[in-house]
């Protein structure tokens, strides 16, 4: 058997995004031996058990000098004092990729976190799974055919960005690379926005006197509108506040698409709802995504 | 054999709501004779030889005299046009239904239309289909354990509700009864608002000159909150038009809702986010609809 491309990769938060990735190398052999940390001991245990991990880490001081890729798959939140944590003990060689949902959040802290390690630092958001979570969800195929975003920095080198590149291929997805400025305002256009609105509609029938006999007669309209609102309300707390600036200003824009529609109901402007109502089946009509 | 409910039933506009509604009875053995009428000969021809008619009607004069039920299932924006060419026909036992989104609408262009034959009139609203459209999608179980709704008319007669409610009731339908006023302000909130909102965030990219790039990192989020933006632009401008009050009440207080989480945003208050969000999942979660 040939020698794996990667030697030792070590994970930070053995859930769905850690897992699978795990899975993912394993199953395309490429990597030897794979380490993994996390706050829940029972999790870890339950990740060996499911072939994740070969073995649990108790000392990061004692693992990350001889990793080829350490990925860091905790919450966004935690990733600032995890960097910290490990910076002392990155090798030479060792390359450090992410899971996280906004980047430049991520990358503020790596820079304030990672010091003079922070070329090691290729930054990914993996656009795969959501519905579910931790380690039992972990699937070896959840990224494939997937998009993962790269949001490299000026300081990585262009071997180091192959690299991860070459294991997230390896995965199975589709790679492609944003700044990390370019990744967190398409994203709070496409994404985050959309799960605010949703998270709006349901929170403001759950106002209402009304609102049981309302929810009645919702029908498949409804269901798949608000689908996203039954998404986590702490990761996507987390994920409005890391991503403030640039969601602020979508929400500012469609608050002035819904001014010039309520202009066009108050004038009884047909010609103008139709307009947009056309455009709009147009393009989603075109989109060819998942 | 025991003798059809409805010996006969025609059937204006016999596309996916008034050919299921064909079917449907067929199915449970309580029509005799179903006649049909529309603007489209090849439509019509088609639906014969479907099963969906009997025979196509070519003179209403000679067919609404002895009908049990006629389904006014054509556009709304025709029906005020329709009721008043078939008023003078109706028989004296002749009740009339129809299959329109929206109420009020109809319910003034009936008054307006079918003069000292109102009490005839039981309007309702099946929540069923949308997608697709045309007599060759028309199925016998398209209602099958959907939501019919009926809003009676003071002028109805409880015997002539009944009648029409028996008719939905036979298509598989599960009835209930709003006046059209509830009707409308209900479908405004959990039907025309998340349409309207899902047109406007597509027609809001859509206008961006990097509109090419945010489509391709849209994910499932997106494809499920815009599945009804690729709705029909001419039906849902009438169903907008039809319900403008009550859907510029919705607007207005969405908008309201989104001025709070701009300003939960812009003071960065994680509480409040997760507040929304968690009373919008838990509300959500509950949600027993389709």
């Amino acid at each position: 058997m040939s020698e794996p491309l990667f030697k030792k990769i070590v994970i930070f938060g053995v859930g769905l995004i850690g897992g699978s990735f795990a899975l993912a190398l394993r199953k395309a052999n490429a990597v030897g031996e794979v380490v993994g940390f996390g706050r829940s001991t029972a999790t870890l245990q339950q990740a060996q058990q499911l072939g994740i991990l070969d073995r649990i880490g108790s000392d990061p001081a004692v693992e990350l000098g001889d990793a080829d890729i350490v990925l860091l798959a905790t919450p966004v939140g935690q990733m600032a004092k995890l960097m910290a944590s490990i910076a002392p003990h990155l090798g030479a060689h060792t390359l450090v990729t992410d899971g996280g949902s906004t980047k430049g959040d991520v990358v503020a802290a790596a820079r304030a976190n990672l010091g003079g390690k922070i070329a090691q630092f290729i930054p990914a958001h993996p656009i795969a799974g959501a519905e579910k979570s931790g380690a039992a969800a972990a699937q070896a195929d959840l990224y494939q055919d997937k998009k993962v975003v790269l949001t490299p920095l000026p300081e990585n080198t262009p071997e180091a960005v192959m690299q991860v590149r070459r294991a997230w291929e390896l995965c199975g997805a589709n790679v492609s690379e944003l700044t990390p400025q370019q990744h967190d305002a398409v994203f709070a256009a496409v994404s985050h926005l959309p799960h605010l609105l949703s998270f709006a509609l349901v929170h403001d029938l759950a106002q209402r006197d009304n609102r049981d006999l309302l929810l009645s007669f919702a029908a498949s309209g409804f269901r798949d509108f608000t689908r996203i609102a039954a998404s986590s309300p702490e990761m996507w707390r987390d994920i409005c506040m890391a991503n403030r600036e640039a969601l602020m200003e979508e929400l500012g824009r469609y608050m002035q698409e819904l001014e010039g529609l309520h202009k066009a109901l108050a004038e009884a402007d047909a010609d103008k709802l139709e307009e947009v109502f056309s455009e709009a089946r147009k393009v989603r009509g075109n989109w060819t995504g998942q």
